[in-house]
């Protein structure tokens, strides 16, 4: 049985299908929603129908941007010839928060995984290939898919396919991260530590 | 520094003024967004646009509704000559839920707080007294305030202005909550409990 009015029950549901909110969190931003005035709504609203229409994918390194090309790619200042691979949008601010990474990136928008019936097809390989072809000649490939087994196997087959160009490919090191404990450290990434070791 | 696009940086600031979504959530929700195509996007934007048009305060007892009168108020089954005093909305849902008043609400929309500047005349005070003179006559006012100072004080208030007219005036009971644990209850819920013991 509903207990609230069916404009509050139905805004409700909608805050209820965002990802990790619960009923109860849906519950105060819709009535924080019905306590805001018309201009900070109309704001609410304007930011989500801003972004939907401004963003798109930049043609050549598929990061979503409200350029085309992107930010990134459009700077006179970043290396064209390194290009690092990830599977995500999110995984760019991830990296440019290291402050360390000075080339370009590629984003596959996901990585292969038969088993949830994603292909080399289904993500963005067929377009890195072609810019390692067409583009400024490319030194060296860096791939940053996530350390599982997906990510793995996307890396693996990305070398194979890159390798044979001529063009240096890399892969992330994996290993404790800075601030943990060798204890609570699974034995496959203690493995991948010992394995990466390097002479000090 | 900010590494998104200024289309998705307004987005997940518009998410991170929303209670309780910090940076992290707002990241992800901003995105989860992104990933929506037209049609749920519109769905969400219109459940926000039709709560706020469609909401409105009931003339009667100030809970949030679809119609005026409320669903409540306009209901023939309940009992409007007991009327519960709640501080919010959400103590509605909070009391139906409970499926033991079959009377009627009124909404104060907060609660007599020197403190935060709030006086008797900016809560719905002035209604619930308008309501008992003119309404159909009311045999007892249960008031159902928060158990804090300002939700006493309030409950004080109102039964020093009702009890004058002849008006039954009751206060919800405070103790331990059922399955609570005696040793973790504060000193003065098992003050109230003792003060409200009953035989059995």
């Amino acid at each position: 049985m509903s207990y609230y009015s069916p404009s509050i029950e139905k805004l409700i549901e909608s805050f209820e299908r965002l990802p990790s909110i619960g009923h109860k969190t849906a519950t105060r931003l819709a009535f924080h929603m019905l306590d805001l005035n018309q201009e900070e709504t109309n704001e609410f609203i304007n930011s989500i129908v801003q972004a939907k229409k401004n963003l798109k994918y930049c043609s050549k390194c598929y990061n979503i941007s409200d350029t085309d090309p992107c930010q990134i790619c459009s700077n006179p200042k970043r290396d064209k010839s390194v290009i690092c691979v990830v599977e995500d949008v999110k995984d760019i601010i991830a990296m440019e928060k290291a402050h360390e990474f000075k080339g370009v990136y590629h984003v596959l928008h996901g990585s292969i995984s038969p088993m949830n019936g994603i292909g080399p097809d289904d993500i963005k390989i067929k377009e890195l290939l072609n810019r390692l072809q067409e583009d400024v000649p490319v030194k060296e490939v860096i791939i940053a898919t996530n350390p599982r087994v997906e990510g793995e196997a996307t890396a693996i087959y990305l070398s194979k396919l890159i390798k044979p160009m001529g063009i240096k490919v890399t892969r992330i090191a994996h290993g404790i991260p800075v601030g943990g404990d060798l204890e609570y450290t699974d034995e496959i990434t203690l493995m991948k530590a010992l394995e990466g070791r390097r002479e000090i």
